[in-house]
């Protein structure tokens, strides 16, 4: 099984060398635990390795993206110059026409770029568009079936359920994907410094670390302490 | 009463040579316990045995399955090409034309392909295509019906409601079945490695181990460690 | 006050002689507590004694109730053969010929039949018959009033509500039985073996224990082990 | 402030010799916790106190409340045949009927009976003839209003919210009422008996005990054990 | 800025004074923690003082609330007849016209009358007068305006939320008042006796304790032991 | 990348110097834990460096604004004499016509008066404005990237879930924000004093401390008590 690094250094040792490729694998975290960064990084590995990449964002314009990485080190404009990598915005508040371009414009793109790694940030607030279950529900499914098609590695960000954290927003995703790596907000009881950890719960096809890992955001991005346990 | 092994060590231990023959079984679990892996090495048993199976999925198609299975060293294929067993996709997104398969031809098909061995994964997607509680309900209870007819064993995969990992997200199927297997992912107060743990909650009609039991996902599927117990 | 045996030892020394005759009891328990085999155990002890049952269910068919039974030790046949018990499967997919069942051809066989026990497994299924708030209310009340002017003593199996094992899954008929039963599933913190635990919560017109008792499910059905606390 | 005397031992000295005449307090428990009970002892001591009394019930009928009251020791026969006491029983199965008969009849007849203690066991089950929380509050006002138009001193009975034993499930009628007793089924952490334990939360125009009391239900109904603290 | 005292000993050291004149404070807490008290009490230091005062009811009448104040010593009946105080019964039962008078009647009055201090019992059940939120919402953000608009120096009371004894019952006035004093009704885990407590925890310009201190409900009504610490 | 001083001394330390120039922050807390303060010393801070500003209000009216800012000696007439400052007062109960004002109205003055600082106290109750979930979303999404376009540094106050005080009650801009900041009130076990703690939960584009640091609201407005950490 072929694998994709993530470019996380202390995560690809606990994948056993990365994601397998063509995976679709969902980051779940709150606000603050670095989901963004994790989908910059990944989709930097990808063009360090010569990959294309379509990063598919509802948050933040094209700008701050490129601002985004800039602030760890990584320069996605000569990529962009070079239509190896494709920033698309989709607007949250036209529902209409951007679920008419998710379900119409999108796919053609994407066959047509040919991008190895796709990131979607966030799978959430792109399920905010549709008004029901029902609706939330076909998106996922269809979305995940044509980047499938696509044989690209695919990533997705998502929010938390406010009340457990081991759950996504709309408490789907993280049953149809192939993988799912939780990044979690933790106070220790003696309230000093806040400890960031992620697990990879689940990642289908392949080994993997089961342990729970302290992580730092810091000027490279993502650094995962592998060696260290938490607490 | 006729015991039909489950093909994964220690579990068939702790029900006494394994789950009754035509016995309806759900094993519930949240994502990444295993429960994809569980049925299918169920089936692969069944396979072993000389007896024909059906796998039902919604969530990944034929070719993703047959993965899965091999990473585990199970060879599907020359089933499939002895017409021993048969991998029903059914499309999440296509709700009507999917419950009209479910409602005439799978039943049709089921009893004609004579399999004495049917996995349902997943129960809850299945349900996610009928809008409200009536219609999921008696589907529930019409297909284990219709399953209870054609004598088979039938292991159905569940998720789990987000806060509480000893129902399922409907509700409704660990009344209905026969038997119960809950996976749970559990964390130790040390964070450490996370522990997987399997309870046989309900199995009627035999003596069985009220044990909690640790195991783990390896090379040859799931083991369950009899033996020890858990923390 | 008269009583009658459950036939559950341990048990009826706990109601000091059994449970009063013509109450309404409601046995409460998640699945795998044992509810049926409670169910059953209360009605061949009612056989053994030389009275009339009926045993009304709409989880599982006649058949499956007489190997249920069967596995316990207890031969329901011959009390079929010579009328003295019949099992009354309602289809809960068929709501309205059911309700309709229970309003009219029901109550006229039950007075009929002159059972002096019956057991209604389980009136949480029951409910789920019916659409709405005011219905299901009203069928409990309505049944409740039925059995009473039968003057049979009755049984009834709830599930319990997924977070709260003390309240039955509708939350009203532990408030409007003459009796409750709590059966609990509990794991202690070594997580070892999981205990299965009895209260007698309330019973109206007669001094009971309020003890917590643990109790097993074996070849003879449940024994209650009324010398030992819990834990 | 004139007190009326509840029957119970140890709640008329909580109470510093009863409740104020005119009160209208509301006994809140699961069930269980002997609150029928509470409301025949406090109906029985005034009837012993030569005052008249109505028993207003929409669980049991007459026949069982004196059975109830009975076991007891509390003959209620003669009072009945003496027209001091009158157990009106609304059917909660036929909601129109008896929500006429509660706004017109009922008024009339307390009035004119000139009890000067009325029980409604249950509010929580009269609430449930009402479609919507309006008509549900609308009533509690009112049905308040009336009786203390009257001047009786009047007790009702309340379910509690499943998720909060200190709430009713309406959750209004504890801060309407004049007073609130809160009857608690407590389970200890050793597992051996349940304790059952009442608390006298509000009660307007006099001081009273803020101690939590074990109570127990015996042979002569509830006695609330003073002297003794819980645990 | 200018204080004026509740006339709650203890809370007054507590706000360095009393609560800033003008100021619209909210009193939250469940039943019996003497919300009604606290009205009365802080109502009866201004006609100490001199000052008008108006008390606006929803739970009790005016014989009732006089008889309540009579009950602490406080002999309200003086004041009402030098029309220095007006009780005004709004009827809770009759939503449209008390609506009507809330908006027509009750400002022309209040502005009339020259009150300095108000005292609304309770929010809440004003509150349930209206059919939706956004009524909800309007009808507190009007009369807090409204009230504003006099200079009179305003008391809520408001009850709780059934899961968070922090929050209330609508979840609004907290943040719409300039001051919020919570009530609580607290349970030691010797079971021995019921602590009241209370925190000032939003009173805007100006400084304020911010301990928790247990307080008492006595012959001359709430005293605040503003020297002890609780627990 | 620039950074603005919040004029918090402590938390501009925690922020390596301040939010970064044209960020879009929240502060969420619930009542008590100094939000209002929050924006109003960020806002004098502003106009302390020579900055322009804007105050969009819900809740207080401008001259309480002043008042609150005045009683931390944040003196603002001068400011808004010299049109270097705007009060924006937007009516709460006015939905219709002040989501007209949002709409058009303030953007157009916003890019014209040329703010570099605007405050919006609270996005919460302008989300109240709104009916629907959609409504909401499009709101706050419309808004930030209004406010973005402007160049503007925002801060937008943001009342809390009442179960989860690291959510805001719309559960929505603390995921659309460049930053949020997380103010809570915590009861330590003796019942103490109750502390405030904040806590730098994301911040964009820059690096900056994840410790929980204690902080106090005194005569100078709030202090991030650095050096210390909690319990």
């Amino acid at each position: 099984m072929e694998k994709v690094k993530t470019g996380i250094a202390g995560l690809d040792e606990m994948l056993v060398g990365g994601i397998p490729r063509s995976h679709n694998v969902v980051v779940m975290g709150s606000f603050g635990t670095g989901k963004t960064t994790f989908g910059l990084q990944f989709l930097n590995q990808g063009l360090t390795d010569g990959e294309k990449g379509i990063f598919i964002t509802l948050e933040e314009d094209e700008g701050s993206i490129i601002e985004d990485a800039r602030s760890f080190g990584w320069d996605l404009q000569p990529s962009i110059d070079d239509e190896r990598l494709v920033i698309v915005k989709l607007e949250p508040t036209d529902a209409l026409s951007t679920i008419s371009r998710i379900k119409s414009d999108l796919p053609k793109f994407i066959r047509n770029f040919e991008a190895s790694r796709i990131v979607i940030d966030s799978i959430s607030l792109l399920n905010m568009l549709f008004d029901n279950e029902h609706e939330k529900r076909d998106n996922i499914f269809a979305l995940t079936q044509m980047i499938r098609d696509t044989g690209a590695t695919c990533l997705m960000t998502a929010e938390v359920n406010d009340m457990n954290p081991m759950a996504s927003r709309d408490g789907l995703v993280e049953y149809t994907t192939d993988g799912v790596v939780v990044l979690q907000y933790e106070e220790p009881k003696d309230k000093g410094e806040i400890r960031l950890t992620l697990r990879v719960v689940k990642m289908r096809r392949t080994n993997h670390s089961r342990r729970v890992r302290p992580y730092t955001i810091g000027n490279n991005g993502i650094l995962v302490h592998a060696g260290a346990d938490v607490f």
